[in-house]
């Protein structure tokens, strides 16, 4: 693939920011200050890699207003330079676009309607009556239920999994490996075996999502399960049934959250952390990674739960006192009457 | 799809309980308290959602002996009402059935056994031997080995893998990107080398267990892995090699069980939970959420380790005390000998 | 199946170790001490299965040298029963062999380069200018990504799906569900609004590497994410963009690894373990099960950060105190100030 070039001066002129040093430098690609070179735009968003600066190859430098003169490479200075990096990178290295067609091999039910520019690869098997919306891609394999509906502009990696009537919005990405709407985890006991309650709501998710590989989202036991507008998942996350996640929030790999739970807007949580069910967190909480949170959370804030790691030797020692911590509160509180008594 | 609707004086004709208020009500769908309307039946079995009785449109309402007199609604008094709204929303939405017939694209190895009323979507492929028993679904994609056996009435999602010799039961459901008998994780080191010890067991499960979406069971090392009967898994659950799950046990999503382990009947695993290899668990044995249990459990009862969560802020305080949980214990002992001393 | 048997006397001329007992005695397999009949040989690598000699009925025994004695059955000792076992086991239990041949329903884009001997089953779906070296196995419903390039003697189970451009090794043995390539969690808020980072690095997988059933490794953000030769992966990893793992080093189930972070050689990770991003861990580092790394780690040893369980009960009360660390640390210290002054 030949990539086209452009100028720094065409770039600021078409993302904004000015530059610094010569405007002239020819960009073909986004690349790391360490790997970068002289066609290669640079940027610098994390102050670890600073020192990175000094022996870049990099033919020009993204920066922010407060870092202008951190280089004298050419530069284009901005407010944001990691949102900048994004937006010229999506430019530089677009998304691929739906080239419209149906592969023969593609299993279609009754009464499915897919609009125009819709692409669908090999072993596609759409169920009856589902919806696809223009200019989506189905990949090779994917399985998508009887009633689903599928938004404008979606893309769906090979092998995603989407049980009957989900409702997927537009410019949904999900890779491979994610199953939308299977049942929740819901079971009653009755005489010592398991009774299995019918999963009847569906998964709903917004537009704007993204969904990482094998990461799963249960449909809702009675409502629906909710993904709200520009919600970002990362891999192996599990969405159990009825939760409802607000818009905006990002969600790192791993995470588990726990049945009819809702989750406010702009909240960040860390890899594998878990909220248990029923629950309610906040709007723009943050949560850890390693974070098991048992109770709802009311305060916007930064929350965590880790235990700290050390050596395995240190920790031994450490970890026999967690078992005796009551014991120890009620040593110390007998050595301050002591020492009062004393005092006396 | 039009429900049929049953009167409230049939439905405990049919399931038990008593009706309190007007047993006419025509009752044809469950829903929540929250979100019912006057042809729905919802139901009390959380003390949670008492407070939405006042508000609920429901037609009627199960519940609990003790709660006979909390509304005035037409009602069901029973037993357990959890158990009656499972049995009840089983019988308003029944499981899909088999629809005979194996589709056209469908691969088929040699000696494969298909018997009766089997339904075989699109894209399966079955290996050499295996056999499929009445009125089984295998829906599109799912890949059978060779020589594997899956009982009656049992139910593959789309995309479900079985290897070579997996034997599984009868009513089986097993959801999308369950994954049943891939290699354990054997290896041998030698000479700074791994060598690959063969997973030469297979997967044996009972009958009547649910397997979530993305789920992995590995095949045995030497023996089996084994799952008895009525078990329940969540999504996103390992269970490694040689693993035997006892009969009745439910695990929640994200759990993993390490190697050769052991776990009784009836227990109850929460989220993200892990248990180490080689170890045993007795019967009736809970275990919290996010817990690792790394020693035999002999006893039944409830058990827990989880790192207790709260501000950031406040976390960093008491977690730096956690790496100097002995030196507090040491300082503690002493200050109790000089205490002693000071009395003397 | 029928099994060739081998004379223990033969098996020893190949494989090593000497002989003690009945040299002749013929094996055809490999067991555990509890389930060998008198045609296979059993292993002793772990002191816990030692009680189990005396009633084994194992023909012969693998033990080390220092165990020469611990039994009268015929045994070969050797300097290491696990590798032994290893080795022997895979000569009786051979691998899969390609049976070189492209099933018909494959879809083959255009410029793909299949190499002689290779074998691809049903449904699998290969891009454009894809490569795929001698003898490796496709199974069922793979996709294999455009550009993408596999190795000699690898094997890729059903349902694997690997992304443009990935670079597979040699020998690579990948199980269902595997997902190589899907994007890294690359985002950058802007004004209220997440936006997407392209991802255009790799996934590059080195020779003589395992990948469990489900596990994801994405691509990099820039440049690759890198997996280096004989590193063992168990299921239900996540491996964030950029990581890159040493050779050699062994992952357990469910482990996550957050992004840009470097794993040393020769590094063991336990089950659910996590580490996260942008962090350095030298060679030869143990990580115990369940233990969140969030600093590098510069020295080699081992490392936990496991809370130990307990009855609920207990643990209730301990994790009360765990809060309150901070504080009771500060009595402690007004305790000792109180017990100087009385001293005085």
């Amino acid at each position: 693939m030949t990539k086209l070039a452009y100028r720094l001066s065409d770039i600021a002129s078409r993302f904004g920011g000015h530059v610094l040093g010569n405007s002239e430098v020819m960009i073909c690609q986004i690349a790391t200050l360490e790997s970068a070179n002289s066609s290669q735009i640079a940027f610098l968003a994390n102050n670890k890699y600073r020192a990175q600066l000094e022996s870049t190859h990099a033919g020009a430098i993204i920066v922010g207003a407060a870092d202008s003169d951190v280089t004298t490479l050419p530069r284009i200075v901005c407010d944001n330079p990691y949102a900048y990096f994004a937006k010229l990178s999506s430019f530089l290295n677009p998304p691929i676009k739906a080239c419209a067609g149906i592969h023969t091999s593609v299993v279609i039910g009754k009464n499915v309607v897919i609009a125009e520019g819709v692409q669908v690869d090999a072993n596609v098997v759409i169920g009856d009556g589902a919806k696809i919306g223009p200019n989506s891609i189905v990949m090779a394999g994917c399985h998508i239920g009887a009633g689903v509906e599928i938004g404008e502009n979606s893309l769906l990696y090979s092998g995603v999994v989407v049980y009957h009537n989900c409702i997927l919005g537009n410019n949904l990405i999900a890779h491979s490996g994610v199953v939308i709407g299977a049942d929740g985890f819901g079971l009653a006991m009755e005489e010592g075996r398991w009774l299995k309650i019918p999963q009847i709501g569906r998964v709903v998710i917004g537009n704007d999502v993204e969904i990482g590989a094998n990461t799963t989202i249960d449909r809702g036991a009675l409502n629906d399960t909710v993904i709200e507008d520009d919600v970002k998942l990362d891999n192996q996350i599990q969405i159990a049934h009825n939760v409802r996640i607000g818009a905006h929030t990002a969600i790192a790999g791993c995470v588990g959250i726990a049945g009819s739970t809702t989750i406010g807007r702009y909240c960040r949580i860390g890899g594998s952390a878990g909220i248990l069910g029923h629950l309610q967190i906040a709007d723009y909480v943050e949560i850890s990674s390693f974070t098991l949170v048992g109770k709802s959370i009311k305060e916007k804030g930064s929350y965590c739960g880790i235990y700290p790691f050390s050596t395995t030797q240190a920790w031994r020692k450490n970890a026999a006192q967690v078992r005796h911590l009551d014991e120890l509160a009620d040593r110390i509180k007998l050595l301050e009457q002591q020492i009062e008594s004393l005092k006396k």
